[in-house]
């Protein structure tokens, strides 16, 4: 392996609070060792296209608060095909860069993964999602903002259930994850939450409707993790004819769960594991995750970081169980 | 009319930011002036079935900054009944309220002028709704709050929009007025807004397609004003058919514009107008809504306030136009 | 006098949340409206010597939500001396600007006035001060905002004041002018303010306390207008020496009170008089500020904004008389 | 040991964000699990004097997301005498409490600590201090909600400071301990941190200044840690003296830290250790500290909590190095 001295940065899939915080933390970490940077826009579509541009400490400053990313981002379906990743490949070679680092959830990992298997290229992972699926690390880049953020809401929508005695089926993201949905719920001090994680034989909606009744409350909040088939209408549809005593009312959160101004803790943990990725380089670290795992840095072979079976802390359904009566 | 001893508060309709800081402020200045004060609880319900507290300064106690309401509230649809109308004076006689405090929006004050002018009881007015469309006050209790939290989802969503260059539009309350949304859109330096004030015989969304293109912007965000046929679902779909190059994504606020801790403006607003309800009851002023017009406080004939044609000024669609450029 | 063909902007003095907003709406109108716009740096200094830059409406992209001024400011001290303003002067007719917008205070539009008239330039201010102290316009740009942050500050400063009943004297900025103690008093439900508008023979500390005893409250707040002699400070001592049962405490909330995202209502403030200020230019308007006053635009001369007895309403001492009851 | 049917609850000693989720979570856990539940208000000293009142599910309703606590607190100087004790455990034996729950840093740990062994009563801590300097906790209740306001207001004096280009030094909170400083200054960007942990030979004040002018910045800040002697007034005064090209200003945070509504991790940490005091109860363990490490609920020897030498990550030092060149 040829000394590293580029480095290529990107982000890939939705965006996520923190996302530039790791942005700026990559940057100003390699240029503080000794390397270029080059930032490359829109995921893996700017590294087909050639979409690339040289980065000082400058072009980094004053993005740590800001939401979004400031390099863009895609899901690029022609990176999916072996043309796609070829052109990609071609460039790295043109732009002369030597390790990427590529900040995104499950799927820009795993094109990461084969990215560097195909063309034996180093690449490094930083964990910028919202959903918190990443095994590995303790928290995803993205995660704690968004989980502020459906607890401010939830806050606000919970001042409109108690005025007016409302049921409220609340959906947010995840995707195939419940932390976002049962950690919302223990900390909105919501009423039940539904999700993927906990589809056991017992129909949860008429547990916990009936556990509604017998605490007598008049106003009742439940999380809903998103879902294509089984969201917060199809929920509040069967409670409305079933029960057709309550008032319920749906929100779907969307897309403003994923912008915002970071919270500290993703701005440290985008600042830490930015740092990580240039001393894993340093270290000749190659095709590893930069986690945070017990409050240290840890490295996650690529392979380990996309599997889909991040433990999910069941205790913490119990939690929700005592605290909702 | 016998000497006014005691004092009747009510919140009626969708409950809005600022409502409670109202209540305390007319519990706080009735008490001052030597009144005595009964909450009614749940709207114009409770007046009908009873549900009354006699209430001390304790029982406004750490309620100015909180959202929602804690008299609760409710559309009743018994009050729109002659039946209805008749019970809530008996309970006024049997609880020897005197005068009625009343906040609410269009519908809730319409209610207050009915009951004034059929039972002889004195009405007082507050503006307390999110929708600004109140007759003879500059804004109403709920407003400002409620444009501070849709502008700070909008940042939010333009995070995204613009990381992934996508158009989102983003569906805002207000009923049948623009405040909100054509307000919104400018604070939130949207490209267009789409309200019910401005449907002019020209095809607004080609025209604002038009206009986007070719300002070659390649994010762009539309505020819309939420409406049964033409929300943001609708104008979204006609742009995924007629411009189907444009990734178009569509965002529902929903309630949760409703909730949360009332802005300093809200707060202000509800306190004077508080003080100015129990001022104007001491005047023997009877069926007027208390107002700020020109940061004076004013008295409003109730028949007067929930005309429905307060004006929009139309400059600020000029202004949104020369910024959106 | 000749046709306006560029014309100059600038921030001055002191900070204030929607300048940039102000900045955007100037430039973006200026454009709209066929004029050339150049930003000039650091207030008059940048004047002075030179420091401008052609701007176009890229110049001022995603600038609404932020806050400080992306042309930096300064209290210029040269350009109070003739020979500071000639130099300025030079400059003007150097890069040849027509029309030179100033947003700032007090002392900013003094300066803009004087330079006015000494040669013959065509001034337009724009009220930027979080003080709220200009004549001629309901509120000045920044003041919204910071009634916001203050009123956060003092909510959560009240969660301690409560838990341990403690008495807390909180010293908000101001200058000479009582607004923001007086009105974020009654948005955070404070027990008193003491400002410098209302400076009456009676001493008020001793009213004050004499009343928090009889009220028997157990916690304090008390916001206290800045001041050399008359601050948080010294209010503090006096009463931890004549009332030495109490538990006193202050804060004094400094810069922080400055920075920020401009509120909604900050931006669409900015964002009218910033059109307005283009508007007035093509009407051949000089050396006006522009306000908003009873929701319309308006013109004050700028001699008639900078008289320094904006009328404070008194009744707002009543208000919250009334309610820390 | 006799078996326990009633647990009391206090806060003790300065209070921070999350308490009251942790109140709710020990009482609601408690009566789910069979127990009775008792609040003692104002501390130890409540305990001292019989403060103390029983709780049902409803007296901890709706303070999930609420600053401060509702049990107020103190620092009880009686309890640290001999006497004071006795006197609490006549209190304890007389309201029939079986088991303490106290919520608070390590003074009150201590308490609780030399309680249990004088007494023989069960004490479980909860780790409640913003200043997360408990051993055995990954974090205290508190302490991510104080980060996020200190990075809120440092971002909003960078306003400021960019806008003036300036050097602010700000002072957090943190007693003897630098994690709130070190922290904060990474998370905002900061350009140096002085905290107790990094007091070397080198002087530090000197080595940031000669750095900073390296860099030609222009407007810097640094996050001081509160200290009697060599806070951010101290090193203001300094660099005034050397370096008088500067214009250096200063904020003290203050009390503003302590309160607010406490932040989506906060509120899950103080629900789940909540639980686990009570869990821990169950399972017979006493004199325990209940904390959470590499996110699993932990049972830390009150002795051992207390220790002082929570392990500062020295690696974060390097991370603010790096990242602000």
């Amino acid at each position: 392996m040829a000394k590293i001295k580029t480095i290529g940065i990107l982000t890939s899939g939705g965006d996520a609070p923190g996302m530039n915080a790791a942005i700026r933390a990559v940057t100003r970490s390699a240029i503080y060792n000794g390397f270029n940077v080059k930032g490359i826009y829109r995921g893996y579509d700017g590294l087909i296209n050639d979409e690339i541009k040289t980065f000082t400490t400058e072009n980094v400053s004053g993005i740590i608060g800001t939401g979004g990313t400031m390099l863009k981002t895609a899901r690029s379906k022609e990176f999916m095909t072996e043309e796609g990743r070829q052109k990609a490949f071609e460039t790295i070679q043109k732009e002369e860069i030597d390790a990427l680092v590529v900040i995104g959830g499950n799927g820009s990992l795993t094109g990461a993964m084969n990215f560097a298997r195909e063309f034996d290229v180093c690449c490094i992972g930083l964990p910028g999602t919202i959903d918190n699926d990443l095994y590995g690390t303790d928290n995803t880049i993205g995660y704690d903002t968004t989980m502020n953020t459906i607890v401010e809401c939830v806050d606000r929508i919970r001042d409109t259930a108690q005025s007016h005695e409302r049921i409220f089926f609340i959906e947010v993201m995840g995707r195939d994850a419940g932390f976002l949905a049962q950690n919302s719920a223990i900390a909105s001090g919501a009423e039940a939450a539904i999700i993927p994680e906990d589809s056991t034989d017992v129909d949860q909606l008429a547990q916990f409707m009936e556990r509604g009744i017998r605490k007598s409350k008049k106003s009742c909040i439940v999380i809903v993790s998103e879902s294509p088939k089984c969201g917060a209408l199809y929920y509040a549809d069967r409670v409305r004819k079933e029960f057709p005593e309550f008032d319920v009312r749906v929100s779907i959160l969307g897309h403003l769960q994923r912008g915002g101004r970071p919270s500290a803790r993703d701005r440290i943990l985008a600042s830490r594991t930015g740092c990580g990725a240039i001393e894993a380089i340093i270290q000749g670290q190659r095709n590893v995750m930069i986690g945070v795992r017990n409050n240290e840095v840890v490295y996650v072979p690529l392979s380990e970081a996309i599997r889909s079976d991040k433990p999910f802390d069941r205790k913490l359904i119990k939690v929700l169980d005592e605290l909702s009566i």
